[in-house]
C-alpha cells in the first residue's frame, strides 16, 4: 500500500516534454513561420469539450512556458478536479508563434493524462465504502510511466512500484526461475534485509499460506476467483496486505473490493484509457 | 495523401526504448538480481491472449536485444498480420536476467502499438470499396508519435504529417491570426514555393471555394455534415484532395467515406486505442 | 522550387554554437583568465574590413549572449544587407572576459556565412531578368548545413532540400540500383502518395521524356549542354520544373539561366565561398 | 612552433560525424527507403575528379562504417598523398542503403578537408628552402576546428593552438585591456609558471624589444612590413620565435619567409580553401 | 537494515567511467601518441603494493575494455578478497596505446574503492560477535555514491539509502521544519502508505519513545552516549531497529556495537578512507 | 612548474554537480516532499565543526543556486582561508525544500575539497623557506580531477598536468615501450616542436644526465634517495627543473625540499585527504 507525494511523480517531466516537442517540431513549424509574424501577441483559451477529471495541467502549462518563458497563464482549476464540458480550464496571453507550436504537445499530455484520471476516478468511485484501494501497474506508455502514475494518483488511486528498483515484487516468471514461493520469499528477504517489504504473486490458496509463512508483507492474488479471494482474506487475517490482480473491470471491481482485499490493481487505467476532448482557441491579442 | 515507407517511422526508436528502460530500471531490477543468478539461461514464449493486428514487433525485439545482444529470437510473424489469441508470436532464448528486465517494456510497446493497428484495421475495413483512405493525426502520446504512426501504417492507414515541419497545414487557429482562407493560402504559397502541397482547414462550402481558388492542394473539411461533404466533393471535382476530419467514429466512417472524400483523419486511432492482451512466459532453459 | 522561411533555418543553431565554443574553450581561456580581471567591463566594435553581404549576425550575437547574458548589443544592420568596408556592424557593451572568449567563434560564424551570402548574391545578380532561381545543394560543411542554407536564402537563393527526409530526389546512384527513370519515379510515387513532389536527376533528353511521362514534378538536368537544356525546356513546356546542375560558374550562369530552366543549383555557394574580412575591437569601458 | 601527432586531431571526430548525419537524415532517407530494398548489396568507387592532396579519408571511411559496421573498404591511399584526377581513392562493398545515406556526408568531409590540405601544400611548397613553417589559425569552420587543423598538418603545416586553453597567446584586444606588452607578458608569466611558453602579438619594433625583454618565447608580428620583419629577425637573433601574421597570400608568402621568420600563419588555409571535386559511384554488387 | 545485491550498485558505472576518461584525455594523450606506434602490442601486470581488501576490479577492467574492446584480461581474484602486497591482481594483453591511456583512470577507481573496502573491513571485523551491522552514509564523493556503497558492501557493510528517493529518513533539519518526532513520523506514514519503513533521527530517550509510539521502523540515535544507547536498546526491546550514528571511530565501534544497537553508520568509510597502493607495469608483448 | 588561474579549474563544475544531484535525488526526495510544504521559507547556517582550510565554497554555493535560483547566500569567507571550528561560513535564505535537497551534495563537495586544501596547506607549510613547490598528481577521484586540483591550488600548491593532453610527461611505462630516455625525449621533441616543455621520469643519475643532454625541461626523480636527489640538483645546476616524486610524506617532505629540487609531487593530497567536518543547520524563516 505504497503512496508517494504526487509532486514527486512530476519530477523530470521536462525531459519527456523536450522529447515530445522535438519530435513534433523537426526543423521548425513551417505553417506558423509562414503565416504568423514574429512577436505577434495572442490570447488562448483552453476549453473542456467533454466531462472529465483533470490531470496533467502543470505539464501542459510547462510546455507553453518552455516555448515562451513570458507567457502569462491564468487558471483556477487544479489537477484532480472534476470538469464539465464547456469549462474554460485556463487562459493564456503571450506570443502567437510559441503558443501555436506548443498547442498540440500540450493538449496531447492533457488529454491522455486526464483520460487516465477520469477512468481511475470511476474505479475509485466504484469501490467507495470498502477498504480496497485502486492501484496502477507498470503497463504504461513507454516514457510516460511516472506521469501516468501521477494521473492515477490525483484521481485517488495509488501508484504501485515506480520501477523495477522500487521494492521487491516476485512474479510468476521469477517463481519459474527461482523455485517455490517459500524459497523465493526467503531468498529475497536475505538479500533485501529486514524492514523491506516483499510482495509475491500467487495463484492458489496454498501459495497464499506459503507466502504468509515465509514472511511476505504483500500477497498478489493473480486471477483468483471471488470465493478464493474471500478465503485468502480470512486466511491471512490482516497479517499481510492482499492485492487482487487480473481481469478486473468496472463491472466487477465492486465485487472484488467486497472480498476484503486491500489493493486492486488495474492495468487498463494506464494502457487503455480513452483520451478526453479538449481544445485550445487562439486569437490575436487586442489592446495592450 | 502522403505516404512514407513504414521503416522510416521506426528510425530513432532506440532513443525512446532507452528512455523507457531507464525510467523502469531506475537503480536496477531489485527482484531479479535478488533471485536469479547471473548468466542463468532461459527461454521465453511471447503469447497473444486476444485477437489483434500485430504492430511494434521489431521494437519489442529490439528491447530484448539491447539488454542481451546475444539473445536468439525466432518469429515467423510480421507487423500488420492478424493474430489469433493463443498464437505464439515469438520464442526467445538467452539470459534470464535481461529477459526479465526487458519483459514489461517490450510488452508495453507491443500492446499499445498493436492496439493502434487493430483499431486502424477496423476503420480501414469499414471504408473498403470506397476511394477514402484512413489517416492518423498528431494526437499521439508524447514521445511516441512516429511509432504510433508506424502502427497506423502497417494496418493500412496513412501517417499524415510527421511533425510541424512536414508540410503546410493551415488550421483554424492560423486563420484566426493570419486572415481569410484566401490570404493564408496565398501567403503560404509565396513562402513555400511552387510544387509544395498546401493543406487548409475549412468549415464552410464558401471556404472550400476560397481554398480551391487560392490553389490549395488539400482541403480539410472540419466537422462538416455529410451533405456538405458531398457538396464539397462535387464542387472540387478532383482539383484538390478532400480530407474529412472531426467526429468520425466506427459507426459513421463508412457514410463519410461514401461522400467521396479522399482522406478521413481519425484522432482516436492513436489517442484512444485500447491495448491488446499479450504475455511473456519465461522458464529455465533446459539442455541447450 | 522549394522555399522556407529563413528563420526556420536558424532553429537549433544553439547546438552548433555550443559545440564550437566547447572545442575552442577546452579547459578555459588561459590568456584571458591570466590577464583580465573578473567582471571588468568592456566595449566592442564589430567592423567590416571588406565589402560583403551580411549573413549570420543573429548567430554571432547569440554567441556573445550565451557567454554573457547581460551583454548589450546594438546594431541597425540586418542579414542580407550589403555592407561596405569600414562599416561598424554592431557595438557591444558587457564584461571583457566573455567578450574575449566569444570573439573568435562569433567571427568564424559571421565570416563564413557572410562569405556564402556574398557569393550567392553574385550568382543571383547574374541571372537577374531571367526566370531562373539560384539554389544551394547539400554540399555543405558538416554540422553547418542549415546555417549555410540560411546564408544562401538571405542573399536571395533557394535552400533546396534540407536533408534526406525533405522530399524525394532520385539521383544517378539511385537509378543504378533501382532501374530506369520510369520505374524509379513510378515506384517513388507509389511509396510517397499523390501531391508529394518527386524530383529526378537525368542526363539525356530521352530521360527527360521518361521523367515527364512518369509524372515527376521536378527534373534535374545533370551536366547537360546549353543546347540540350534549351531542348529540354521546350520539350517540358512548363509541365515540370527544370533544374540545371553541374559545372555552373559565375561565368556561365547567365547563359544557363537564359535556356529557360527554372532552377540552377550551385554547390560552390556552400563548399567554396571564401570568408569575408571582419574584426572585433575590444577596449575597456570608460565611465559608467 | 608547436606540433602534435596528427592522429590526436582525429580524436572525437565521431561527435561531428553524428551531428552531420543527424542533420542530413532528419526522419530518414525518403528516396532510398522508397527505391532500394533492405539489405541489397552494393559496391562503390570513390573517384577523384580533380588533382589534390587527400585529407580526411579516415573520417570519410568512418561515416560509412558507422552506418554499416560490416562494410568492407579497400584503399591504398593515405592522407597527405597527392592524388590525380581519375584516381580511384577507395572501393567499398556493403549494403546499398547505408552507402547511399553516407555518401553526401562522407564526401562533404573529404572535399573540404582535402581542399584545405591542397591549399596548405601550396603554401608549404612556396616557402621550401627557408626556415619558415606554415601554420594554421583559429579561423576555422565552427565545429570543425580540430579536423581542419588535421588537414593542415597532413599537408606539412603546423596546427598552432588547438583552442583557448592550449597555451598563452596575448593578442591586441588583451593588450588593450591589460596594459603594455611588458606588463602583460610579465603578468602571464606569473600566472602560468616557468617553462610554459608565452606568445604575444606586437605591431612595432619597440614592442618586439619589450616582448623579448619581458621573456616571451614567441612574438607574433602583426601586419608588419617586410623590412620591419627583417629588422625584427635581426633584433631577436634567435632568442625567441617570430611569427608573421596578417595579409599573407600565395603571392607574397615566399618573400615573407625569406625575412627569416620562423612561423607564418595563414587564416585562408581554413577559412577560404575551395573544396576539391570527388564523387562516389554506387552500383549493385554482382556475384559476390 | 537494508541490503541490495552488490551488482546493482555497479549498474550505470559506464557513465562515470566516461566522465573520468574524458576529463583526463582532453584532446588526447600527447605523450603516448608521440612515443608509441599505433597497434603495438603490450602486456600489463596489475600489482598490489600494500595489503588491502580489493574493490572495484570490474570497474577498472571495464576502463581497459572500453578503450580496447579486444584486450584480454586474466584474473583469479574477486572483489572482497584480501590481497597481500606483491600479489599480481590481473594480467592484461592488448594494444599499448589504450592500455596507457586507461592506466591512471583504472587505478584511480581501484585504489579509492579498495581503500573504502579496506577501511570497512576493519570496522566489520571490530564488531564481529555482536549483532551490529556496519553501514555507510550518503557522505560520499560526488558522482561516486553508488560505487562507494558497492565497496562498502563487498567488504561486509550495508549500503544504507541509495539516495533521497530510497526510503524515508527524517533528520534533524526535517524535524526543525516539520515539528515533533510524533508529528513527523505520523505525517510521513500518511504520505508513504503502510508497509513502507520509516526511519527517524532522535537525540534523546524521550524522542526514542515518541518515535516508537508513532510507529517508526528504524530509529537513528544521533551522537548518543553509550549508556543512553543501552537504555534505548532496552526501551525499544526489538520493536524497531536502532542505528547508532555520529562520532563512531575504530577505537569505540566495538563498545557501540556491544550496546545492542542493530546498525552503526560510519561516514568515514566513504569520506576519509585513504587510497591503497597499486601499480600497473606495462611492457612490449613478446612473441605473441 | 606549471600554474593556471584557479578559476579555470572551476570551469565545467556544473556537469559534476548535476551528476551528483541526479544520483542522490533519483525519483525525488521522498522525506522532504512528505514533510515540508511547497514554498515554505527557511534559513540555513553553514558551520565549521573542525579547523580547516576552506575550498570548494563556490561549488557548494552553486549547488544551492541550481536548485533554488532565488536563494540569497551571504558569506565573507573565501576559498584558501583558514577556518576555525565554530565559524559560520555562510548563511542562506530561500525555500526549505531545495535547501534540504542540496544539503548533502553541497556538503560533500565542501568537506572533500576542504580536506584536500587542508592537507595541501600542511605540506606547503612544511617546505616554507625552500625553493620547492608542492604539486598534485593525476591520482584523483574519478570525475573530480579539476576540482581536486583547484583545492590544491587555493592552498598554495601547483596543479601539475590537467590531463593527458596537457603537456608531455614520459613515464616508466612509456620508456619500457619507447626505448631509452634519450630516444624518448628526442622523439617527443620532434613530434611536439620547439618551445614545448618535455618532462621525463627517471630513476638513476645516469638517466638524469641523459634527460638533460636530450633537452628535457623537467626531470622527475622517481623514488630517489635524498643523497641522489642532491646529486641530481648539483648535476643539473638549473638547466632543467627537478621534480621529486614517490614516497613523500609530511614527515620527510622538508628534507626532500632541502635537497634543492624545484617540485615535489604528492599523490596523497588528492587520493587520501580525510574530509573536514561541516554541517548545515536549517530552520523555518521567521518574519519576512
Amino acid at each position: 500500500m505504497k503512496a508517494v507525494p504526487a509532486q514527486m511523480l512530476l519530477r523530470g517531466a521536462d525531459a519527456i516534454i523536450s522529447t515530445a516537442l522535438a519530435e513534433d517540431l523537426g526543423r521548425g513549424d513551417l505553417t506558423t513561420l509562414a503565416l504568423v509574424p514574429e512577436r505577434s501577441p495572442a490570447v488562448g483559451r483552453l476549453l473542456a469539450k467533454s466531462d472529465f477529471i483533470l490531470a496533467g495541467w502543470p505539464v501542459a502549462a510547462r510546455v507553453f512556458t518552455i516555448l515562451d518563458p513570458k507567457v502569462r497563464i491564468q487558471s483556477k482549476i487544479r489537477d484532480g478536479q472534476s470538469i464539465k464540458a464547456g469549462t474554460v480550464i485556463a487562459s493564456l496571453r503571450g506570443q502567437a508563434r510559441p503558443m501555436l507550436v506548443a498547442e498540440r504537445t500540450a493538449l496531447n499530455f492533457l488529454q491522455q493524462l486526464s483520460g487516465i484520471a477520469t477512468l481511475t476516478a470511476r474505479y475509485v468511485q466504484a469501490v467507495q465504502g470498502t477498504r480496497a484501494r485502486i492501484t496502477a501497474t507498470r503497463k504504461t506508455h513507454p516514457g510516460l510511466m511516472r506521469l501516468e502514475k501521477y494521473a492515477v494518483t490525483v484521481a485517488g488511486g495509488l501508484p504501485h512500484r515506480l520501477g523495477l528498483d522500487d521494492g521487491i515484487l516476485i512474479k510468476d516468471n521469477h517463481l519459474a526461475l527461482a523455485g517455490s514461493v517459500t524459497d523465493a520469499v526467503r531468498q529475497a528477504r536475505t538479500r533485501a534485509g529486514r524492514k523491506q517489504p516483499i510482495e509475491v504473486e500467487v495463484e492458489t490458496l496454498g501459495q497464499v499460506e506459503e507466502a504468509l509463512a515465509a514472511g511476505a508483507e504483500i500477497i498478489m492474488l493473480d486471477n483468483m476467483s471471488l470465493s478464493n479471494m474471500r478465503r485468502a482474506v480470512n486466511l491471512v487475517a490482516g497479517r499481510a496486505l492482499l492485492e487482487a490482480s487480473g481481469g478486473v473491470t468496472l463491472r466487477n471491481v465492486a465485487r472484488v473490493a467486497r472480498t476484503g482485499v486491500n489493493l486492486i490493481s488495474v492495468g487498463a487505467l494506464t494502457h487503455s484509457a480513452p483520451a478526453v476532448d479538449l481544445s485550445l482557441e487562439i486569437e490575436p491579442a487586442r489592446g495592450r
